[in-house]
């Protein structure tokens, strides 16, 4: 079972990670993180290096893609050779998967049209670019194609891919492997949850984050996560 | 407000980058990735390399220290290095946390004597062997000194401290920056909920990823991820 995780500077870490911790605890699994060469990403804010085992030239097939989000897709949306690569890959796999604004890149690639899909809140309408439904869920499963909304929610689109691959006993085994039993104090979690005042906040805080990763940000549709 | 993370071989990548991703986006916050020297450190199975920015002689001190758990703990309890430098962070830190086994490591530095810990349910009963009072529940506060539970259980207690450093609208705006609005398929993320043929399977795995990740792997008490 061939994982191929596709990363880039400026991603957002645990888009990545919640999925990786689930997906290498499948029996077989083999995760590969690629990008357009090897070496090491580092994340929106620059404070954490990822390594890249496989450039892209390396790695041309994967039973499961999974492509995560994170400011450092915006400018992916144009680039042939990711997009390409994406296309490629979807070609053979089994499940193709996105977490947050990955969901652009599989837009992009135009894996996603007429069909439903999700992203990070903030970034939701930038899927009808691509052709795509916009559905606020938190997990949404088109076939082959699974997006989950933003950062945190790829560990539910891992477990539940889990559940279809291995079982659901083996997704329940897992799922206490990583003591998965959330307690998050809030329930804020989600843009139809959290009160006006605490969206505004989120937003706030995503243009900073956009701004700091970028000196010529894109306004609003592009502080998406 | 400098945040440091010790990193090291076969951690449990979850365990750092959830509390990570959250802490990140306190203002002002200032992450370290900090290891024995500079240079990358591989995950559990090895199939994820992490980049340690720093090593322990360039960080001398940080507001919050987070150590993460992982197979990898278990050599480092008696690694008087990793010790005397959590010993020296924690001197100085406001908030001193751990995630998963990474409790073992504040238990082997002599901060837990006395003290309510808790860790993976897995490994809970080797909190003892330190003089803390292992403790079921998803996040332990003991002045300042908090632990956390198995793998996923950072974002929970990362969110509950960015609430104690920066407000509940903080907190709030930060849980739904990274859309935390868990939709777990099952209840079976703590053992506590699980049946006990989930158990089972769950402590068949982490037996399993034990030897992988160690050629002479300990019996059982050493299974906790």
């Amino acid at each position: 079972m061939d994982i191929a995780i596709y990363i880039f500077d400026k991603l957002t870490a645990l888009d990545a990670i919640g999925p990786y911790e689930v997906l290498q605890r499948l029996p077989g699994a083999r995760v590969k993180f690629v990008g357009a060469e090897r070496g090491p990403v580092r994340t929106e804010q620059g404070m954490l290096g990822v390594v890249r085992d496989f450039s892209r030239d390396e790695v041309t097939s994967a039973d499961i893609l999974v492509v995560p989000g994170g400011i450092g897709t915006r400018p992916l949306i144009d680039d042939q050779p990711t997009l390409d690569w994406i296309r490629a890959i979807d070609a053979g796999s089994t499940w193709t998967t996105s977490v947050c604004t990955g969901s652009l890149l599989l837009g992009a690639a135009g894996l996603l049209e007429g069909k439903q899909a999700t992203t990070h809140w903030a970034a939701l309408e930038m899927l009808e670019q691509f052709g795509a439904i916009p559905t606020s869920e938190r997990v949404v499963e088109q076939g082959k194609i699974i997006t989950a909304a933003g950062v945190s929610s790829g560990i539910d689109m891992a477990l539940r891919l889990t559940a279809k691959i291995a079982g659901a006993e083996a997704a329940q085994a897992i799922q206490l492997g990583i003591e998965y039993d959330p307690q998050p104090p809030y329930d804020t979690g989600s843009k139809a949850k959290a009160p006006d005042r605490i969206v505004d906040l989120a937003m706030g805080g995503l243009m900073r984050e956009a701004a700091a990763a970028d000196p010529a940000p894109e306004p609003v549709r592009g502080a998406g996560g």
